[in-house]
């Protein structure tokens, strides 16, 4: 057997060293385009800040432990340029003396990854403007912070747009941020992404959300952006941030099958339309878990994951790809946002039912010092109560809580489920009922038609129009802020000013997290209200409507 | 609807608020034996230690917040001394004035808890020795702390006795732990204890094992204890940790059912033999979830969880216990473990088979500053793969792989699943192939018999005594520690040293983790050796073999 494997980092690495355990006669070569392999590029932007101090850590395995541990040929600066699939043969450049050659290959595993998409505008291609995939990158944007520069400019509020803000800030830099969309993380819901935006803002960073760049003119030894909205921006260094495309092009010319996103279309095995090639990584065109459609994930576990199953395959062994579930998880200084599954906006612009719930809870026990607020938000099929998906935000416990949730979307599993995962407490890790828990207890209670439950968006709306909005909070609570045009009726009083409240009218009843108002509500229906509960309360509201909305 | 409930804290507490969000308009009484209702039982240590400042936050919710808000006629200072089916009344003594009195109930929830179990020796009801359990007793223990003595005795080293002397060493008292058994935390696997240890010891507590104290005497204002060994130790507190019995006094004299480790037993509804009691939290006996048989396992979670559903039940609705996984944690300073589903002693007591598999590896990616290193242990059903425990031991992110392997158990996933199990991944959080995905990896080859695998304990028996051991790690990794009687033949220069190791007898290769250990399996298989890997290498070596291994 000889394996031919295109590219040597996460899904290219992992399907080499997989290949040599499943055996050890098999000649194995590794093309990579570039010097490295196998390198840490989640790191990238950590090695920029001097969070992570060594370059060299950042080479998880060097080709020489591939070459004597794992008998792997690799060859670095090895670009292959076209695939012979009738002859079974890869043409191959090598970057260092220009010369050509061919490799012969029983099976072949493409994985090129994506390329940062470079958006088509005036002066993208100027010095000192970059994007970030791998060393070589790291390598010039942080010899430019090195040099010293004074302000710099992301392009795009995703996951390594944030990554970069955190490093420049903590270098001292002056760091703005400009996302096209009215929201950092754009794939995530909206009001998931407000605890962000404020740790953005906190944090000294400036966010210009709705805004883009048009063009990048060098001036002075610098650069100057002209912005969407009209403003100019100086900058010593710009990083476009705003999206990958999968390296297609090998695949397109051999004739491989590529889906409308440009993924390299595989079946579940991780085999192309060839079955003698297979693709893996951020080039692949996947299957959402959730939904069964095809969907282009780019993420380093699920690529090392399928590297593993296409080098499974190349030697007969029975072994599947279950999709991917878009766990992912973004850091910026000490806030968290973290996501797995489908989000509501996926679900929405697929036209699918669903029912969202909020819960906000302390990430440990709250008699314990050093506990911290979380928010999850679930998602989940109307009737069967299937998890969906799931969101959370917070500084702590947050990748406990998104790992317990995919995996309960792994398995399947239902809200009422979720009532009785059995998770760790003792008050420094946990409660008694975990936010998870108590998420599950909320949309079981839904389901079982006993959560008469509004959501922020129809309190905006018509629904809100004419409901009578009552806050059963304390009026030290309400004095910290409110929703306009409440009525504080709190909680503990309710029972004895029942005549207060208006029957001809909707009453929602909202608390801080939507527990106190929950009870509310039960109260309220018992004497005769047709009232609903604000679904996670004025934390829920807050989410939606952020103190600070200035969006520049 | 009237609904009387015996026992105010979790159980019960969870239970009365459920009811009361069921109905509005039942008659809910509470009746509890203590002055303190729904206190938070599993912080008492650390209001000890001072970590909790305030007594107050030990209060999770006043008899005054249960009237008010949910309408519970609570009584506290109030023993039910007496159940009569037949009439359907309690009867109830009240503590402070004497008098009894009497109340009928259409539902009955018992959930008295356990009380700690008192060892029959000479001296337990002296001053100075406690059990903990409640607000009462932590007073006064802590009144002794702060009184000011120098020597503090913890008998038992399970989840509390460990909290109690953090919290001692804390208070910067000399601590000194006895334990009968051979380790610390005994309901885990022996090795998987051993961080424990090795951090108690390094924290400067004594540590006692197989011993026990045998009578306790006043002398001189403080106490003299007599242990098994023959040692005497003096001491100003004594608290005796060594597990609880449950409160099922009340539930025999009334006939109900009780199960021979003395839990109340119940349907998975939470009903007693007399359909209209229940009963809930430490004094029942419920169904170990990965076993299906009777188990008695006072855990909070389970205790609140069980409270909802026998209201739920109370109330008509479809709600069933699934059993408990026995999912707990403990932390000791900054070591922390934690187990869920079943135990290798456990599975070893009931003659069940298994197989067991160590993973060793950082608990977030090894190139970002600050990578603990991380234990775990699963134990798998040989054949299916289904996950049927697991354990696991650190300073981070240990609640995070337990949570997650505890719903993977709740699920009923495979180790094949858990390969796929989709967590999050960014430097500071995880790891492209996280720790828990590893333990996958190995055990999918196990079963799929690509893993010759052999386990410390055969390596220390007969097997071992006829097998060379080679070494695969490197010549500095060899010098800081390795086991009696290796050849070193480090990884990398396998294949060309292939002459020198033997073919007539079995090989045994190792390293630090068990990945380069797994590779040389495989190259010495390929060359015709009888090879077999041991088990998560060096690192589950030491497990098994502390270093320090002076049981006193």
């Amino acid at each position: 057997m000889k394996l031919v494997i295109i590219g040597g980092v996460a899904g290219g690495a992992s399907a080499a060293t997989r290949a040599r355990r499943l055996s050890e006669t098999a000649e194995i070569v590794m093309l990579e385009r570039g010097p490295d392999v196998s390198f840490a590029n989640c790191g990238l932007p950590y090695y920029i800040g001097g969070e992570i101090e060594e370059r060299e850590k950042l080479l998880v395995a060097k080709p020489s432990l591939l070459r004597q541990r794992y008998r792997i040929d690799v060859r670095t600066r090895t670009e292959a340029i076209a695939v012979d699939r009738g002859r079974k043969i890869v043409t191959a450049l090598n970057l260092a003396d220009g010369s050509t050659f061919e490799e012969s290959y029983d099976a072949l595993i493409l994985a090129p990854g994506a390329a940062p998409w470079k958006p088509p505008i005036a002066g993208a291609d100027l010095p000192g403007v970059f994007t970030l995939r791998n060393l070589e990158d790291v390598d010039r944007i942080k010899a430019i912070v090195d040099r010293g520069i004074e302000h710099a400019v992301v392009v795009g509020a995703g996951y390594i747009g944030l990554e970069l803000a955190e490093n420049f800030l903590r270098r001292g830099l002056r760091t703005t941020v400009v996302e096209l969309q009215d929201q950092v993380v754009p794939v995530v819901d909206c009001e998931m992404a407000t605890p962000m935006t404020e740790a953005l803002r906190s944090r000294g960073a400036t966010l210009l959300l709705k805004n883009s760049v048009e063009a990048i003119h060098a001036a002075g030894g610098g650069l100057v952006l002209d912005l969407k909205s009209g403003d100019r921006l100086e900058a010593g260094l710009v990083v476009l941030g705003v999206g990958v495309r999968p390296e297609n092009r090998l695949a397109l010319e051999a004739g491989l099958d590529v889906g409308p996103r440009g993924g390299i279309q595989v079946d579940d095995r991780m085999r192309t339309n060839d079955p003698s090639i297979y693709a893996v990584g951020d080039a692949v065109e996947t299957v959402d878990f959730v939904t069964r459609r095809p969907a282009q994930i780019p993420l380093a576990g699920p690529a090392n994951r399928q590297g593993r199953i296409a080098a499974d395959n190349v030697f007969g062994r029975e072994s599947r790809y279950r999709g991917t579930q878009a766990t992912a998880i973004v850091g910026f200084f000490d806030q968290t946002l973290a996501s797995t599954g489908q989000t509501q906006k996926a679900l929405d612009r697929d036209g699918s039912a669903y029912i969202k719930v909020y819960v906000h809870a302390n990430h440990h026990a709250g008699y314990y010092p050093g506990a911290k607020p979380l928010s999850i938000k679930i998602l989940m099929e109307p009737g069967s109560g299937k998890l969906l998906g799931a969101q959370v935000a917070g500084s702590e416990g947050v990748d406990n809580r998104i790992n317990v949730l995919a995996t309960a979307i792994q398995a399947g599993m239902t809200v009422r489920e979720l009532q009785e995962v059995e998770l760790a407490y003792a008050p420094q890790f946990g409660s008694a009922k975990d936010p998870v828990n108590m998420a599950g207890f909320v949309a079981t209670n839904i389901l079982d038609g006993r959560y008469p439950q509004i959501q922020v968006e129809e309190l905006d709306g018509a629904a809100g129009a004419e409901a009578v909005v009552i806050d059963v909070r304390t009026p030290k609570e309400v004095a910290a802020g409110a929703i306009p045009g409440a009525v504080n009726v709190p909680i503990d009083e309710l029972r004895e000013r029942l005549g207060e409240i208006p029957r001809d009218r909707p009453v929602v009843a909202y608390c801080q997290v939507g527990m106190r108002g929950y009870m509310a509500t039960l109260i309220l229906r018992d004497a005769g209200v047709d009232a609903y509960n604000l679904g996670g309360g004025y934390k829920t509201y807050l989410l939606h409507h952020p103190a600070s909305n200035d969006h520049v």
